[in-house]
């Protein structure tokens, strides 16, 4: 292998095929970073097993040269260092060529690396994967639906399938569900040109799609999606991102969401964030974060919170709509404060059937979000 | 105590103050920022024993009223919780009132606070220091003394003297040096109006000095240094920063400092730099940092690394002058490269007087700062 490539093309590469690398894997092979040259271009690989990510540059792109190809082959080398000294190199051209044994030579400006580079035999195959069940969707629209569900995933490793995000399509509707049991997250969209594909219960783990956010790019760009039997593959442009599907059943959340509500309200999102924000401060000293929200008899509702060595918080809050019973009720201000972060809408409804029952918090302005947070029993 | 005071001021007087507070002390008094409020405005105070800081809000500013005092008292309020509220109360304005067993009420916009205040008389009171020797250094040149010196001190607890920053004044030439034993950083400066001030073995602990360089700011601010038996006292503006003196000696450096040079290199700053850093990269992941600098028969240098799993970096720089015997010295890159982030020259003097002997780094432009860094040992 032989070639002389752009320094900026190859390190935007590295950096997306990088978040594959594991730092705790005890797989040599899959410290590594695949080089594979044709004289189409370079195809760059990374894999934990869980995640594989594959990127691609061509030869040429828009009449420009990007790689000039003397000679094509393969190499692995060693992702830590490769991924540092690249983008530090002093040169915009790159030159590297492998002999002998894999030994790697990069040359750059008045630059020379010797870098031991490993067979790329060992490297792990990436699955094959059947291109039955694909939908296309917007990348923010995407980005979006991972920010706004992800972070209600358990992070107790006890219940793995709980660690990922339960999707679901069907009658071209996608909808995302993430709960650790003391809260739940979900958001739907509808789908163009999904009328033919329908899954059920396919479950991605919520540090993946973490990952799969950071690559999706800011422009306008479509993801393809290929849902196959357990990997799933996401298109990024030059990108394939696969990712293993969760094993296990996803429990049956859509019997404990409520749809009538004994007291509901709607409330400002800021000024309702900003009030939990300063309750939340005190009550994080008590390690609880528990903070009580109350009707009061004026139309307004107060959020408190208290600690028995520092004192107590207070805070009176308007709501642009009160219907239904009077209510005292308390729950994890955390939980309130991740939800109120994620939501775009200006104005929030949140519905309580009493005390002990769950509370949904939806946007007031679409109804594709839903979120839900058990309150903690509290004995005043 | 009873008073309204402007949120944006007092905001400010706390970020000085808290830097004071330490989140390891045992003495629950100190978990506490003391307000004392007198018809003159606000003195707030934080201290750890080791350092206190002490703000002034007073009650009027040019012309503006800041604290409207209706009654003055004093009391202990917990730092943590205090310093996140009142960055985040609703309202400009706030109010403070202290009642019977120093419970404390806040309220701002629609918000209410009870604290547990602590009684203020058991509050440390701060060093009485004696304002013989002070002298006046502008804050920027404090804040760029410290930099360049500080980074050189040693993290071992076991050589408390050594975790500090040497200050001598004599012939008003102020002086800073700091050494962990492997490497030395020296910066002077002459003072004005000091001709009568006169000092040696001070010193200061480096992470006292690192929260003074926060406090100081941006703009054109002189601070005033009072030194005395045991103490040094900072006046910046409205602030009072105070800080012990190392107990102890600290070691005679002067002698270990070459002041001829069998070999000398006069090198780009930004380039060596560069190169440095990439022949650190690999030396990084031996664990060792250890960067070989050799002079070539061509009249350039060569700095390279090398790592027995990971393969070799080899870079070849030019020189703007070299005198003197060919070299061959390896030294600790990390030394190295945090000596070139502090200095400001665009080329640098690097002296040599062996592979064994300590190597001088200063900048070309001036001779106010001085490096040294200890070559290792190397077989080959």
């Amino acid at each position: 292998m032989k070639i002389r490539i752009l320094k900026n093309d190859l390190n935007e590469s590295i950096q997306h095929v990088s978040k594959a690398i594991s730092s705790r894997t005890t797989i040599p092979i899959l410290t590594g970073i695949k080089l594979e040259v044709n004289f189409q271009g370079v195809i760059l690989t990374a894999s934990d097993t869980d995640i594989s990510i594959q990127a691609f540059i061509p030869a040429e792109d828009d009449k420009k040269t990007i790689v000039q190809v003397e000679r094509p082959g393969s190499v692995v080398l060693p992702a830590k260092f490769f991924v540092e000294i690249i983008k530090k190199l002093p040169s915009q051209e790159i030159e590297m060529e492998v002999k002998d044994g894999f030994q790697t030579f990069i040359r750059s400006g008045s630059t020379d690396i010797q870098l031991v580079g490993l067979d790329p035999e060992e490297f792990p195959v990436l699955p094959s994967i059947e291109e039955d069940q694909v939908i296309s969707i917007p990348g923010d629209l995407l980005r979006n639906m991972i920010k706004q569900t992800v972070f209600s995933i358990s992070t107790q490793e006890t219940t793995p399938i709980l660690t990922g995000v339960l999707w679901n399509l069907s009658d071209s509707l996608f909808k995302f569900v993430a709960t650790d049991r003391h809260r739940l997250a979900s958001r739907t969209a509808p789908l163009e040109d999904a009328d033919n594909v329908k899954f059920s219960n396919i479950v991605i783990s919520g540090k993946t799609l973490n990952e799969l956010s950071k690559i999706i790019p800011d422009q306008n760009t479509r993801v393809d999606i290929v849902v196959a039997d357990n990997q799933v593959l996401f298109k990024i442009d030059r990108v394939l991102f696969y990712s293993r599907i969760l094993d296990g059943t996803y429990p049956d959340t859509s019997k404990i969401i409520p749809t009538n509500y004994k007291t509901e309200l709607v409330l400002d999102t800021k000024k309702l964030s900003e009030s939990i924000d300063r309750a939340y401060l005190l009550s994080r000293e008590e390690k609880t974060n528990i903070v009580r929200l109350q009707t009061l008899e004026d139309g307004t509702i107060e959020i408190s919170s208290s600690s028995s060595e520092l004192g107590k918080v207070t805070e009176q809050l308007e709501v642009a709509e009160f219907n239904g019973d009077p209510l005292r009720i308390s729950f994890n201000s955390k939980y309130m404060l991740d939800v109120l972060k994620v939501v775009e809408s200006e104005q929030l409804h949140i519905g309580f059937t009493g005390p002990m029952s769950p509370i949904i918090v939806k946007p007031v302005d679409e109804s594709r979000s839903l979120y839900l947070i058990l309150p903690y029993r509290t004995t005043n």
